[in-house]
């Protein structure tokens, strides 16, 4: 496929999209209009129709889109068709939680190995996925293909194990520490989950809600 | 404060500025420019003045932005000074990830209460905060103010819980669980936590390289 730049934003919603689309073939939804589609998303029909064209020709006027054949272009516009595979360092409470509850095959990464210091873990497998010392992390990376890094250390780790992965070549991260990693310089990848974003976002909407209520009480006093 | 609807892109990018804006003032800075501050966001200086102006005016021409002042202003903003209180429902890996890793009250929220219905871990209590029999949840909602839920039940679980939640009268739910509980006609804030969607960004952004690599190489190869 020909790439071209993309923003960023319009890379942030490809997800949005490919999850609304995978739900919307499971219940059986064949062929959907951008208007609809945008409905359901929250997005105007334009923003939608503009989003894909930044990839091709997608639907088609007057009958909209093929919603099996437009899941499966977007999933390959994300790359989840390419067999990425996964290591992740750091078995703690974050880490299990990823191994047992998350599917990375559903979104096209293979997790393969695990890396951990505590000795009781080491030489044990999680959920099918074995666990190794973290001494045996550098032989790892060179002997295997590791498309990304599940970086799931404490923060106070996060910094020096960063160093170490992208010293041995690690070229992507996905990174749970709340520890900013990126530095300018480094052309490695690094995707931050930032819960405390999330967290306040979800607090704006709180207070939103709480002086809306307060106003409209104030405004009832007022009439009586 | 007096507040307008402001797009959710903006509200998006608050907690950035704010977490950019502590680590500035931890780091003795004391004034930015807008410039400065767009450089180390990779936002445009004009963005970020459009973006605080939907709140008030917080900057002065020709000096820029008093750093604690702004921070406080961005934490007000997002409600990080109004104490809200939360419990979480599911003492699982990911509930124990952020009971154990993840500081609420950095972001203004009081995590008060923990729910479970697994015998070994109810009475006790992890980090600081006690653990209940999820039998004791409604009562305690009842009799305690709870501006928000942190949901981290297995996703099998999800929708159940999420329902009993909001018949008891739950306004907001941080919900980890992969499933989707928006309901379009529910007033209910939910924030999702949405592991894909920023898995598959980063899939993305491996594919590009990759793809740019090849590119690459093939460019080469037809010189030679």
């Amino acid at each position: 496929m020909k790439r071209v730049k993309v923003s960023n934003n319009v890379i942030r919603r490809m997800p949005r999209y490919l999850r609304k689309l995978a739900e919307l073939e499971k219940n059986g939804v064949n062929r959907i209009s951008s208007f609809e589609l945008g409905r359901q998303l929250g997005l105007t029909p334009s923003q939608i129709r503009q989003d894909f064209s930044c990839f091709g020709e997608f639907g088609q006027q007057g009958y909209g889109y093929n919603v099996p054949a437009l899941r499966e272009q977007v999933g390959s516009i994300l790359g989840v068709d390419r067999g990425f595979t996964a290591i992740l360092v750091g078995v703690g409470n974050i880490g299990k939680a990823l191994m047992d509850n998350f599917c990375f095959s559903e979104w096209g990464f293979r997790l393969k190995h695990a890396f951990d210091i505590n000795p009781q873990l080491i030489g044990t497998s999680f959920n099918g996925v074995p666990i190794s010392s973290m001494d045996d992390l550098k032989t790892y990376i060179e002997k295997n293909s590791v498309d990304m890094v599940v970086l799931t250390v404490p923060s106070s780790a996060a910094v020096p194990v960063a160093d170490f992965l992208i010293e041995n070549g690690v070229e992507a991260i996905w990174n749970f520490t709340n520890q900013e990693l990126t530095e300018p310089n480094s052309s490695t990848i690094v995707e931050n989950i930032h819960f405390s974003d999330s967290l306040l976002s979800l607090s704006y909407f709180i207070a939103e809600r709480n002086d809306e209520k307060a106003a409209k009480a104030a405004r009832l006093e007022k009439q009586n």
